[in-house]
């Protein structure tokens, strides 16, 4: 999987084998001290993901493997929204912090 | 998935695996402010997308996971084509607005 | 799928996998220009492609979605041999021209 | 499959396609002579591998050829802890002596 | 598929997914020239490849494509260890030839 900050959302009213509901967003890779690296990518999402959330992203056939994308021409999936990451003892990563800095 | 524009048309008369009626596209693929690249590659077609288009094109096994390519030989399908694109409250990108520009 | 030009062959007596048929060819892959980019890959043929030919190449499971292919161990394949490629009413390769001009 | 090192935790209460008992882990893939490459991902853990130690990760669909991950949605899985890496005669990696140098 | 040559071999005693009898190789990738790029992987051995021999090398699904990989965790396979590598008339790579010249 890959971490991610969801960015933006596209809207493709022409489409085939992504069913009407699901949202397409686009997302920034993250690298490991989580600042973004320039490149981009479209998936769909399952978790319901907010522009500026870290999410981890599954891809390949592994993206279909949510009830949501099964059967769906999506290579690469939203499977969850990063509450924390955390490298020995320090928490490099917490989604309440961010939030709140924000504020 | 990916964004890219389509830039070309193949023809391959001698091929497997790929039904005729399945057009073969060139695309080049866009970065996050959907600037060119420089990377290219070719796939088929599903929405009947055109010289100029942003498509969103899907890979790997999942290629295959609309009508017209399923069980195709397609490691690379376009399966839709983006009206627009927004970050927060800004579009970034709309088709309508990119079509009359090049009026 | 991907644009690479044949450069080579592979004997391979000790295989697993690859049925004894196929031939196993060494390619080059090609830029949006059709220039080399110095990166390289060895695939399995099934359109009977000669040194040189531009071809069509599909990776990950699609690489099994042709009839010599089926269940064997390629995760490339060359699928088509390109006759030609046009941008707008440009027409960029011609397997024609290539082949006189080289006479 | 790749090498990597294990170094981080990430928790994430809203999630989909993975089974709640499984471990999300960030690991840093290694070159040839076994130093951190800059390059991170996401992964499933299988063999409840820790901080610091070097790991085989397989992806793709290949990634849910394991008890634990079958059906799920890891593209990246952690299917083995590493002992020991050899070159001819030479042993240019121990789990042991790494494990005593730390002490 | 990938040329690459065998560099080492990986010894895990806890593993997931890949039966006790299979090895586990290093393997350096290799350039058109046939010289080392510098990256690498690990990787299954389906032939009994040797240290120094250049190999072919089945990833994705398709790596799972061998009698002995059916069902295995193996996202990267050796599927063929190569004799000959022509270009056009010219030899650029014999392993009886790279065999004699070692000794």
């Amino acid at each position: 999987m890959k971490l991610a900050k969801v960015s933006g959302t596209i809207t493709a009213t022409r489409k085939e084998g992504i069913p009407n509901g699901l949202r397409i967003l686009v997302v920034s890779y993250l690298d490991e001290e989580l600042r973004e690296t320039g490149n981009t990518g479209a998936c769909v999402d399952t978790v319901n993901a907010g522009s500026g959330d870290v999410v981890l992203l599954c891809s390949s056939s592994s993206a279909r493997m949510t009830e949501l994308t099964r059967g769906a021409a999506s290579d690469n999936t939203i499977i969850g929204i990063v509450d924390s990451i955390s490298t020995g003892r320090d928490m490099i990563y917490s989604k309440n912090q961010a939030e709140q800095q924000k504020k």
